[in-house]
């Protein structure tokens, strides 16, 4: 998880156009959001409107009929679900979280650190037997840290196939990094602010759940953890996600090219490649570049 | 924990002053802080600077030679400090959490629903008979729901006395709720914006930590949990807790008795607590009501 100052100079220049997000010091002193009925009491509804709308409008996750929950940054929404999903089964062993190699380097400290009795790090996807028992596995796609499209390794969605359940972690599925092929629709998706926009020091993630059971679980995790999620935060998020969508329109885009966030951004990344490739290919024993299929990407 | 809209209308009288937080666009992109040299490296300096102000005014706590963390609300931080105290200590079995009764009726769900084997809830600390090994005391002082001031049941400060550690919860050891009669110089004591100012949705306390060894290890668990901690929420709780500092000083109070903050809200809750007395005296065999002994505040 590299720090995402590559996108600074577009929100400055961005910051001239009145754009200016501001809070009145009566605002938000309530752990509650106007959501305070909806099964995630402490989200701020323009937030989860603006992220259906940035989906709707990108393409690359199904959002209608699930539901979202908001957390402090992804790592929170990973632990609550891990957490949803192992307390669900109630096993006498730890479930196994594991993840194809290589994996994102957090998982094993993530999975670990709270030595919780409900889930434990199981190593790499690839090599994992089991005992027959259920197990997590997170898939990660695009990949961190290769970049790589991927699907499941052991597990089948729904746990058809020896109780696997699937976490797909989806931050870096936005047009800037990868081909945008279909708009995925599995049971939980995990986004974040940090790799969209790049606010990351905002601490906003969200997941789109399909089980509204799991749902109630992962919103449990957070009330206890950190009784919500900040209310600045989640209000600059909704903001920031509703340029980037106004932006995403062609009208805009005629308009003025180097305001389309996910194209300028998309350019950017080719030419950091580009750049790495030059140099990775001047000793190329030293460093094996992987060849990824060409895709067609339709945003 | 009741939701603090007791000081909504102070904050919304406030506004008109052109007090407004805003956030740039480009604003707080990254994970770090300015101060990512320093052991809490996702903390915004501004902050750390007016938790250190604030507490010098009111004088409850002592802060000099300690080190500050902000957590996601204090809840964060109650997990960060049982984490942290237990894992140094690595024991074979969990490390009981106690609190003398009647106490916050999340502790013991907090304590418990991560399942973690380092930590586990361990009931009434008066009660409290332990095997001779460590365990982990929760001193709320002023104590919720009770008000009553409190100090250790049974562990002494230090773990001098059979391993037992402290964890401070001062939340509402501020001036609205309570004779400030000394600051108190424990080795963790926690705070929260949200009894403070009353600010509870943007999700910001903070502790202070004697021991370099166990802020390092909080920070730790809040990294791995979170991140870091939301830059808006922590910048606005900076702008809030100034303002009130700035209400403290007697010049502005000589000025506009109605803006001093602190002293509006201790008139409001005294009369909330009067007009309680008054309802449930009319039958007095069904309630209670505890007899504080009278202190004078030297703020």
């Amino acid at each position: 998880s590299g720090d995402p100052l590559i996108y600074e100079s577009y929100w400055e220049e961005r910051g001239d156009e009145s754009h200016s997000f501001s809070v009145p010091l009566h605002q938000s002193l309530s752990y509650f959001s106007e959501n305070r009925g909806g099964i995630c009491w402490f989200m701020e509804p323009e937030l989860e409107s603006q992220i259906r709308k940035l989906h709707h409008v990108v393409g690359n996750a199904a959002v209608e009929g699930k539901h979202i929950v908001v957390g402090t940054g992804s790592s929170q929404l990973i632990l609550a679900a891990l957490h949803a999903l192992s307390v669900s089964i109630d096993a006498s062993d730890p479930v196994s979280v594991v993840a194809a190699a290589p994996y994102y380097s957090s998982y094993p400290e993530m999975a670990g650190f709270l030595r919780s009795s409900l889930f434990e790090w199981g190593g790499d996807a690839v090599e994992f037997e089991g005992n027959g028992g259920p197990y997590i596995e997170i898939v990660t796609s695009p990949n961190n840290p290769d970049g790589a499209t991927r699907e499941a390794a052991v597990a089948n969605e729904g746990g058809k196939r020896g109780g696997g359940m699937i976490v797909h972690d989806l931050a870096y599925y936005w047009p800037q990094y990868t081909a945008i092929t279909a708009a995925l629709d599995h049971d939980i998706m995990l986004f974040a602010a940090s790799k969209c926009s790049g606010h990351a020091g905002s601490r906003i993630g969200w997941a789109v759940v399909r089980d509204e059971e799991t749902a109630r679980k992962m919103v449990k995790f957070i009330e206890i953890s950190t009784i919500g999620v900040s209310k600045e935060a989640q209000l600059r998020a909704a903001d920031i996600l509703q340029i980037i969508s106004l932006t995403c329109s062609h009208d805009n885009n005629d308009d003025d090219d180097a305001a389309a966030f996910f194209q300028r951004h998309h350019s950017l990344m080719a030419q950091r490649w580009k750049k790495l490739r030059q140099i990775l290919l001047k000793d190329s024993n030293l460093f094996h570049i992987t060849k990824f299929p060409i895709r067609y990407c339709n945003f």
